[in-house]
């Protein structure tokens, strides 16, 4: 099977000027990597005439895919759609189809439609218009010298939205991609090179036709292990057995799914199976816990709420932290955690809680406890009582960012039995 | 004065493939708009050899400043410095002061310099090291053919450091970059367009030295006027004018601070200035808004902490919302949001008090309270008490951060009397 190369070209004076952040080209990416294409090259330039029409002859000479994301709205600035007829040799002429678009998006939010609006439904002659549910600039999909060209808005819902609804079945098609297959495997509270040291004879093991793929966030690492064959039960045979050999190679206690869930909602499917209910007691990271935990959706189903101790007074009077303890081990300690964690589970009367408490920074810190010095305690109704120190970095940010995510580990862990 | 053109170039599959968010691209566009420096365009390339080569070529004949970050680590992977040296013509020769800089690092850590390791101190002959803080791979600065080319490594904390430290005073020198002045205007509470309309004849009418960008985000604008012209003060005087002539047509009510700090930080510096405390109770917000509150260094001096109610029991309970209020105006209404912001505001004694109740969704909407239906109110320890609704979207993360950044403006508006 033949390589399919494709090239990315972001189209917009704010990006380069650096003052939005481009997403849809690491979406695009992503996207075209499961299908097997290969981005060989990214490139953003201003919305300048010459600028695109370069850009499109470079690429065209390159890939057997290109696509353009952005100046394609109503406006003068947005001039993709004149450069790519030009490029083609065609003029712009009116596609009915997205002018009804058009039209019932003005009409559904009781607007009139504009010149300027109508004007959305110019597209080159012979291109396709991929249709637009979201916004009103249509994505277009021309060949040209058996190169295909898929211009689309830069808004990126709408963006993707195009692609999942036409441009991606349609390059799947075209392309004639090869059966693909994806696994994904979760792992938390192991970082990247442990784990790649521990699955390394395996991975070098692995056939040619499978590659693994390290996706490392917060405390948590990804795997992704893709397989390419045209034979498509061999091909599932061997991914289902090499994933058996991989899982007891990271073991139980860091592997905890085979789908691509996080540890929120991973939590939430535990909780949810077994009726059970969860509360939280914060410090240093402020609420972030529980805005991961809330973020799923349907978590009001297992999370009762919590608490932000932020000041020693709330410790005592809201969590009942002995004023003795906090005087004689301090805020962050290993015992106040565990009093925090007792304090919102017996108050809010829950099957678990969690609790941290430590030193976010940049300022607080001692020589004992430094900056990033942070404790947490996990509690059960039937009561299980288990805390831990650690040490995390100096960035304020990145500490209850970092301090959330163990936390997340910590409280799958215990609610599995595994503490 | 002669506009200087740069071009960024990232290297490495990882960025291709969509495996990691670049965010490198944005901070380089952002850093050198800053100082009047045009980037006309941004690639990204894997990490073979041909690739980099080929980049490098071109981007040498259409700017006066290239930038390169990625492919500098000390694995086989990390090529471009091989790329770079071969392009200029060089050897890679051992550079004392960067291997002294790697040493320590290591011996720092307690670890020993492996020879890999003592590879990063390798640079291009004729090339200045730009030397690294954060990390063991230099930077390097070379000249040719009147083309400054800057490396750097892809670790984002490392890249600035290195660029702040060193890459930007030297680009400033080296093109003798003209005085450039910037005036940030932050403003809430008012949408990007609408705010175009209130001050477009002030920004028609502005000489051709002064730019305005606008820099949106979830509920807040922020404007950035930039001056570029020989004659500093010339240059002052008449940004100092033009915002003096700007702010009447923002208004007190939306314009908030003529510093680039958040609306968190913002609120921090009121609270601290009058020693005043605060409280909050979040129901479909989860912890977020506590969150941002608790992002800004020192927030502990007046945030004293907060309840996630996120089920009627903690509202009744912690909250003393009263049962019957539930009953008869749901959980999400203007009475309930009053009564928690009252609840907290009594129970954890502090100045002033916010609360949100609403639907994020996906599920639990209604037909009268759709989901995006939030209540807001804002409590004061003087005897305050103002409540609102809003109608925001359908999707649950987007609901979260807007409800979060519009209750932040509240916030604002209520301790800054403008309620």
């Amino acid at each position: 099977m033949k390589e399919v190369h494709a090239e990315v070209i972001t189209i917009g004076d704010e990006i380069l000027f650096g003052q939005i952040t481009d997403t849809n080209t690491q979406w695009l990416g992503s996207e075209l990597s499961l299908l097997g294409i290969k981005v060989t090259r990214k490139s953003s330039v201003g919305d300048r005439y010459e600028e695109i029409q370069t850009i499109l002859n470079e690429a065209a000479q390159r890939a057997d895919l290109v696509i353009l994301t952005g100046g394609l709205g109503p406006t003068n600035d947005d001039i993709t759609k004149k450069v790519l007829a030009d490029f083609l040799g065609q003029s712009l002429i009116r596609n009915e189809e997205v002018l009804s678009d058009v039209t019932a998006f003005f009409v559904s939010r009781g607007r009139e439609v504009s010149d300027v609006n109508k004007g959305q439904a110019l597209i080159p002659e012979g291109a396709v218009a991929l249709r637009n549910q979201y916004g009103t600039a249509p994505g277009t999909w021309v060949i040209r010298e058996q190169v295909v060209f898929i211009s689309l808005p830069g808004v990126p819902h709408e963006m993707k939205g195009i692609m999942r609804d036409h441009g991606l079945p349609a390059i799947k098609k075209h392309f004639q991609t090869p059966f693909i297959l994806h696994q994904i495997i979760r792992t938390a509270g192991i970082g990247e090179s442990m784990l790649a040291e521990q699955i390394k004879d395996w991975e070098e093991a692995l056939p040619a036709f499978l590659s693994l793929a390290y996706l490392p966030s917060f405390s948590s690492v990804k795997l992704r292990l893709t397989g390419m064959h045209d034979d498509q039960q061999l091909l599932k045979q061997e991914m289902d057995r090499q994933v058996q050999l991989l899982l007891p190679l990271i073991g139980n206690k860091h592997f905890y799914a085979a789908t691509d869930i996080n540890l929120e909602e991973h939590i939430g499917i535990l909780l949810k199976a077994t009726g059970q209910t969860l509360s939280l007691a914060e410090s240093c990271t402020g609420g972030y816990l529980q805005h991961l935990i809330t973020s799923v959706p349907g978590s009001s189903a297992y999370f009762k709420g919590g608490i932000v101790s932020y000041s020693n007074d709330i410790k005592e009077q809201e969590l009942h932290v002995p004023k003795t303890l906090l005087e004689q081990k301090g805020a962050v300690s290993t015992k106040v955690a565990e009093a925090m964690a007792t304090g919102i589970l017996r108050k809010y009367k829950t099957s678990y809680a969690l609790s941290i408490t430590g030193i976010a920074g940049p300022d607080g810190g001692t020589k004992d406890k430094p900056v990033g010095f942070v404790c947490m305690a996990f509690a059960s109704a039937t009561g299980q009582l288990y805390s831990k120190t650690f040490q995390f970095g100096k960035e304020r940010d990145t500490n209850i960012k970092v301090s959330a995510s163990v936390a997340l580990n910590l409280l799958r862990l215990g609610i599995e039995g595994k503490l």
